[in-house]
């Protein structure tokens, strides 16, 4: 199977690129470093990626920069700006790309928890993962030609400590289980989901 | 209390305005009508209006455009500007105003059971939805002085028959319910919830 992973530099897309490509022909992309560079906030640069790509069966997306910080001191403007990446460039990343994904391809986006378990500071991440679930459930009944789509929802990961402190109480996602949730999402036959990874 | 509806010569607004009129001070704000108009797509025209309104006690938006079309002519052009005033037209309704609103006040936005229910061609609006509904329960939670938002979801509306032969088989919301789920935002102490309508 090909697969392209945008988001192959970062934590998990790393780490995914690195289980998967034992068995698979992986494409990594990345905004500064991989096979393809793409910046997911330009249409362009994704057409663009696309292009470059040719046919593929799977994408897989774990790029999703947000907005984060203090709610009283958010404006509009950061509030727009903070979801191009997740929001638009994930949307962007599947109204592009269904008119190269092979015939029963699938794409994967990235949500997370906070889209039903808010935090502090991550509001914009909130209402970009909801944007995102939403689409997926309408994209899984208007694609065609048996193409599928899913999100994989974690919470905060385990290889990102840095983020701990956002996230009180929260029992870190093992890198194992968070694979296991893409494992389902690009080999299962599901479409329309959420996959929660706990 | 005093409450603005945003929306107000809309389907749903033109109606709740009639029927909270009656024990409270309806401030109505169309696009076109009202006591003052405001375009929700422009933060400037938001600002202004709340600079009109001055101080008020609670904020119902009923105003949500979305594109509506067939997902395969569907460009990033026409699905970022169709989510302008359902999603950050809302969400500055609310970023914005929070510097306006009284303690213990309340902002109502709309979303939908699109979100979750998806039907062809409103793939634009349970992205906005999603969005919103994230939004809201994320903004609960940074709100100070006890204001509190919610939003409330109805499937298809009984007022709005034009609607019908795009969700088969929903059982049209009466505007009475449709009423009690805005009353029960208004009204009630709950925050960041999703105030189904059936």
């Amino acid at each position: 199977m090909k697969i392209i992973i945008v988001g192959a530099s970062g934590t998990m897309g790393k780490y995914l690129a690195g289980k998967l490509e034992k068995d698979h022909e992986i494409v990594r992309v990345g905004s500064n470093s991989g096979d393809i560079r793409a910046d997911i906030t330009s249409p362009e640069s994704i057409e663009n990626m696309y292009e470059q790509v040719g046919s593929f069966d799977a994408l897989i997306c774990t790029a999703g920069p947000t907005y984060v910080g203090p709610w009283k001191t958010m404006t509009h403007r950061e509030f727009r700006k903070g979801i191009e990446g997740k929001l638009f460039g994930q949307i962007n990343l599947v109204l592009i790309g269904q008119h190269y994904i092979n015939p029963k391809g699938s794409f994967t986006l990235i949500t997370g928890a906070l889209t039903y378990e808010p935090v502090l500071n991550f509001s914009n991440a909130s209402a970009a993962n909801g944007a995102v679930e939403g689409f997926v459930r309408a994209a899984a009944i208007e694609l065609e030609n048996g193409v599928r789509i899913n999100a994989v929802s974690p919470t905060v990961i385990e290889a990102s400590p840095q983020y701990f402190p956002f996230f009180p109480g929260d029992i870190p996602v093992t890198m194992e289980h968070l694979e296991y949730g893409f494992r389902k999402s690009v080999f299962g036959a599901g479409t329309g989901q959420v996959i929660k990874v706990d």
